[in-house]
């Protein structure tokens, strides 16, 4: 049971995490604290935390638990005001999408207490935004990534893996590296590539024509593209080693379509569509097999 | 109403025409023709097809409009096989993706009956294929781009748009180059860009860890690289030049925002995302209203 558990940024992540600790019996008494005032309101409005704090101080003060889930680029400065009020018995995550930026950030703030800080991120998502957004479920089956540090206790870990496990999410363990080119890979460059498309073709004299013809197939590619610009530009920099090497792959990768298409090299082109197919297929049915299974696990 | 309808490939996009034209009650026979007797057997227990030809010649004799809608690259061979037996009374169109090389080669497979044929591409699909998939309501609201040809006839013309609009399509007039550029933009480029994604993480030693964390937006990003290798294989060679254009342009763009991220220019990359997620929400909010007005129209 967590006495305390402090919500920095209580939108759709942060809002979500504290519904699910509550519905589960977890807290006994749930902080917000962030920049807007008025969302903190919103927030204690619809029964998402039940106190506001008044600053940094007071939010860490007497908790077990301090999630940070504000934009990724506040994380440094959120660690900062929290370093000189951090009591030992309180340990501190995130929810951010990059990890070796914020373990470097963690470390320069924290210093010495750099062992209370469990870096977290959970896969899960909405495409709304805001307190309203969050639900009990948001974390329900999906996974959380820790990339824990050398100098995490496995009672500190256990206290943050347990909360998740408590809001329904598994708990997956990679190192801040691995994690930050798995998701270049499968998420940050996918997010670029997308917004880059329908920059491309909105700057083009004729794109009215050509939005006019696009279908379903460009409605899915694109739907990435429709997140927030602000985050995004946020992620691409503070994952920016990982994701230039990806798109250093991928653009190699294009060169060799380039090159078949010149070429007029049909068993080429068809060799990569076809392995593409049906690495995809082999995924998707991995996926709907592990949905099955927690499916009946639940029964 | 048309006496008798040839249908060339009873498949999806086929077996949907003469489903919506018989619900519609604009023909009196349909004859199906194709590569595989099984399949215009099944289309015929179907109830897609009213005969089974044994021969093009069988298939276009006394035919009012002839659809072919086999795969792009058979589309050749099967107008030559139609041309000497085409009568004058009859009007031939296809369904292809590509517009420029249908045109050249049913040019050099009429010769002087190319006033005859209607080159067209009706903008609707679905994930399955075969006689199985074939729905009445598959065109309904959904637009066909016709690429017309100086030589044919306002009469030709109008039996086809008639067609297609009495399985409730909107048709729209474009030239064939046009046609391809735009369907190079908003179409085939997304697909060679999706299969090059997962081809490309699928051939990384650690693809599997990278499945593993693959989430919606890649699932939403990667939908069109589950269609057919060979038909993306045909349409890619069969509209190269525009597609190598477009290919081009967005290997221009992603350069550009390498160097944003290299000079770790922030401001540049938000732009970039800005305008892609702000042109995609207007594109939507388009689509949206339209879909609106049909609706209100139809009650």
């Amino acid at each position: 049971m967590l006495k305390k558990v402090a919500i920095f940024g209580v939108g759709l992540i942060g809002g979500s995490f504290a519904l699910a600790l509550t519905r589960a019996g977890r807290v006994d008494q749930i902080a917000g604290f962030g920049r807007s005032p008025e969302v903190l309101v919103r927030a204690q409005a619809l029964g998402i935390i039940d106190t506001i704090s008044a600053s940094a101080e007071e939010a860490v003060r007497d908790a077990d638990l301090v999630l940070i889930a504000a934009p990724v680029a506040q994380t440094g400065a959120i660690l900062r005001a929290i370093a000189p009020h951090l009591q030992p018995g309180t340990v501190v995550t995130d929810a951010g999408s990059t990890k070796a930026d914020v373990v470097a950030a963690a470390r320069a703030a924290l210093g010495d207490k750099i062992g209370q800080f469990i870096p977290g991120h959970p896969i899960a998502g909405r495409e709304q935004n805001g307190p309203e957004a969050a639900i009990a479920d948001l974390y329900s089956g999906k996974k959380v990534v820790l990339t824990t540090l050398p100098e995490n206790s496995a009672d500190d870990i256990d206290r943050v893996a347990s909360a998740w496990q408590a809001c329904g999410a598994q708990i997956h363990r990679l190192s801040a590296e691995d994690h930050d080119r798995v998701f270049a890979a499968v998420s940050h460059l996918p997010h670029l590539l997308s917004y880059a498309l329908v920059d491309d073709i909105a700057r083009k004299p004729h794109a009215e024509l050509l939005f006019q013809y696009a279908a379903s197939g460009f409605r899915d590619f694109t739907r990435i593209a429709g997140s927030s610009p602000e985050m995004w530009r946020d992620i691409s920099l503070a994952n920016q080693p990982a994701l230039l090497g990806e798109l250093d792959a991928y653009l190699d990768q294009l060169q060799g379509l380039r090159r078949m298409l010149v070429e007029r090299d049909g068993a080429g082109l068809e060799a990569v569509y076809a392995n593409a197919q049906q690495a995809r297929h082999n995924w998707i049915s991995a996926i709907e097999a592990a949905e099955l299974q927690v499916k009946q696990g639940g029964d």
